[in-house]
Formats: structure tokens, sequence, C-alpha cells
């Protein structure tokens, strides 16, 4: 199933399913259990970010290319940072330059999967951690890098926590639909120039790795969503760096996902 | 206000105020807004942490002292992570070794001042930052201190976020309770030993510039609860290191909004 959440024409937020551009069939039961498809269906004025997290960790320097990139040592753990649930935007929002990101360029992007916990998981084996998985989404980790590098105190969930920094979509496709999470292709578009291109078989730790290094002693809610790190291409290594700027066009595609479509504007 | 969560005796799950130590008055109306006494008295089989949170930010280095004990540069800026909110445990509820922190001690205490989010804070200036609080309760940032230095690529998130390392109540204290968050005693006893004794006067960053500073850019919603940091005397920095072990009482008193205690014990 490919799930969508959006707004009707009267503005309440539905979730459908079966979306032909226009129209979706919409949910009823648990989303987080057994979603089930009714024979009504709404008109979608605006898509919006599939699901609202509960949570959202991230996991850093997760693809060789990247660990390369920045200059630093391939982990011998998941590097796990988090990001502020209300940073979430959809499909088609803007990414908005924050007003003290202004001055100097810094906002990068960062193309990711993104994974959807459907239920509770603590202390969970790598080879069961896949039966906690709800679906699959794009997501784009965008990233100010001078305030996660320095103002932070090293610590990277300021620079990471701005509204709309956490663009994810455009479906949520059930785990059913995606025979392994460990090959899909990772493409990042900056406006008619490809930059990052990856393959999730690089990651140094599986999805199924990560859940379950997650989970020790941990437990990770329904609603739950591990970005699951970016490969090569990111635009703070390039020589010289490109970060994005008001007028930009993002496109993150992740294997038979979808396309997440974003535009860079200023904050007001 | 002393608003209190709680079990009820057939397990349904309740805030109330004017707690009498076996019951307590239901609360109606919005509790983000404007909370009110009903004349219903329920009672209180078990204390729950005060608030469910929808995002846990946390600051770390917050006070000279602890900046000191830990050889740390004073920070320019507040240095924000986060933990994840099932982290949340209650009163009375006890602090969970992790089995994968079991091997060596390091789990480790710090008594903080938490701050509950009521109306949505965004962009706002330390002048008005803290109109948009709802109140105030104890906190310990319970901290592996391994898991948070070397084994999560040196972000704190992981070693922040095991179950049960993020104690809050008994109560949440509405603001005007709190006159002022700034001359608030902060201590922490382990067993009979007064660990902590600080004041929240010594912050670096006072609880409106730290609302102002995360607000940047970035949304923080009702029931966003932020940990102020922890003033000297946490273990890893004593010599010689002190550490949780099962069988500890923590108790954590800020100022007037009472003792929150709890018991450490091993993970089964």
């Amino acid at each position: 199933m490919q799930i969508i959440r959006f707004k009707d024409p009267q503005g309440y937020v539905q979730t459908g399913c079966d979306f032909d551009g226009h129209t979706a069939a919409k949910l009823t039961g648990d989303l987080f259990d057994r979603p089930i498809a009714t024979d009504t269906r709404a008109e979608v004025t605006q898509l919006l970010a599939p699901i609202d997290p509960r949570a959202i960790f991230c996991i850093g320097l997760n693809y060789k290319s990247h660990a390369a990139e920045t200059g630093m040592e391939l982990p011998q753990h998941p590097v796990v940072f988090m990001k502020n649930p209300a940073s979430v935007t959809g499909p088609n929002s803007d990414i908005v330059i924050p007003g003290c990101c202004a001055l100097e360029p810094e906002v990068d992007y960062e193309a990711e999967l993104a994974v959807v916990i459907g239920h509770t998981a603590k202390n969970v084996t790598p080879e069961d951690a896949l039966d906690h998985v709800l679906g699959y989404t794009c997501a784009n980790d965008v990233s100010a890098r001078r305030w996660q590098k320095h103002a932070g105190g090293g610590q990277w969930v300021r620079g990471k926590s701005f509204d709309t920094f956490c663009p994810l979509g455009p479906a949520l496709f059930t785990k059913d639909e995606i025979p392994s999470p460990q090959n899909l292709g990772v493409t990042l578009e900056l406006n008619s120039d490809t930059m990052q291109q990856g393959n999730t078989g690089d990651m140094i730790f599986s999805v199924a790795r990560i859940i379950s290094f997650l989970s020790q002693s941990t437990t990770l809610m329904p609603g739950t969503v591990i970005l699951t790190g970016t490969p090569s291409g990111v635009g703070f290594a390039r020589k010289p760096p490109i970060f994005l700027k008001p007028g930009d066009v993002v496109k993150t595609t992740i294997g038979s996902l979808g396309t997440l479509v974003n535009k860079v504007v200023a904050e007001k």
C-alpha cells in the first residue's frame, strides 16, 4: 500500500491510498497496524508529509562514501542524533532558509531513506527488526552546517532542527512493497544537476542493524521515523562547496518510492 | 496550580491537581491553555511523569561549575541535544540500568530544572519567552557516559535515550507559582549523600534565553520539555568516579518543586 497524508478541500487532514494525482481512497483502521482502504474517495488539495513523527532518530556517516568525503573515520557504532518533530515538512512544500542562516550560505541537503516504525520495538534482534517496520519513504536531512558543527558545541541537533529541515514523502510505502531496503537507489538533484547518486546497499549499518541498535533497552514507539544516513555528494564537502539558496529546487528520489520535490525560499 | 498525572484504580491515566497523597481533583479543559480543577476527586494509584513530552530538548554544560568539572570550555551558544520521548519515567519509578551498560558502571545522574512549553513558541525574544511556558518540574538527565562519549560518534543522543533515563516530576508547577526560574536550588542526593547542590541563578543561559535560542526559526510545540542543564557534582567527574548501581535511591529536588525519588534497578 502507498499511503499519503493530505488536506481535503475543507482543510481536514486525511490519510489515503491509491492516489491518482487528484483523489485518494480514504483509509480506516489503525495506520500502524492494519490500515484498510475504503470505497470512499476524497479530493486531495495538498499533500502533507505521510507521517507526523512521534520522534525522529537520524544516523550520521552511514555510507562509506559520505564518511570519506567528510574526512571522518568510519564509525564503530551508528552515530545517532535527533531532529525536532516539528521540523517535518511535506512534498511540494518549501525548505525555508532560517533568518539566522541567511548571512552566509550554509544550508545543505542530504538524501536519505526514511524508515517508519509501526509496532513498538525494544531489544529486537537484527533478524526480527524489519517485523517492526510499517514502511519507507524519501527524506531530506536538511542541515545548517555552521550551526551543526560550531554553534551547538559539537552536538548536531540545533543545526538539524530548524522548521522545514525534514521534508518527507511523497508517500509511505508499506514494507510489503519493498522486498529489500538494502537495494534502493538514492539520488538527489539540485535544479538540473545530479548531486548525490548512491545505493542503500552501501550502508555501513543496514536498516535492520540500525533498528536493533536503537532499540537496545530503548522503546521505539509507533510513528518513530529513522533517517538512515546519506551517500556522498553533499554540498559542504564539494570543492567549491555548494549550499541551498532561495529559488533552488531539490528532488530526492529513493528507489521506487517516488520523488520528493521541495523549493527553497528565504524566511520572511 | 500543581498538576499531576496518574493512574486511577481502573488503570486509566488522569490529570489532576490538589493532590493530598491519596486523591486529586480531576482537571478539565486544555492542559496547555487553561486547565480547570473540577469538584470530582479521583484516587491516585500510581503517580506518572506529569507530562508525556512531544519532544525533549536538553541543554548541556549550562552551569559554569559543571563546565569546569568536565574540563570543557564555556559554550558560546547553548549546547543542544535531545532525548527519546519514550525515555520518560515517573516519580517513584525505577531507573533501569540497561543490559548493555551493566558490564562496567557508567550510568550517571544530572539534576535539572525542566521547563514545559504551553503555547507554541517560534522566533520569540528572551523578553517574551516565559509567556510560552506552562510550568516547571524536576528532572534527572540520566546519562550512560561511555555510550554518550564514545559509542555515539561524539553525539550524546544514544547515551541519553535509554528507557527510564528521563525521570520527571513529582508535579508540574504552573508558572504563576514560580515567580523566577533563576533562583531555585538544585539538589541531588544519592542514598544519604548530597552529590549536587547548585542554584539556577548560576546558569550560563537563562531559561528565557534558552527558549528564545531554541525557537529561532524553530517551532517549540505545546508539550515540548526542555531540560536546562545541571550544576557540578555529577558522578563521572568525581575522583574516584561514582556511578549508579542497583539498589541506589536518587532524589532530585528543585527549589519548591518537590522531590523526585527514583530507585535504581538492573534491566531484567
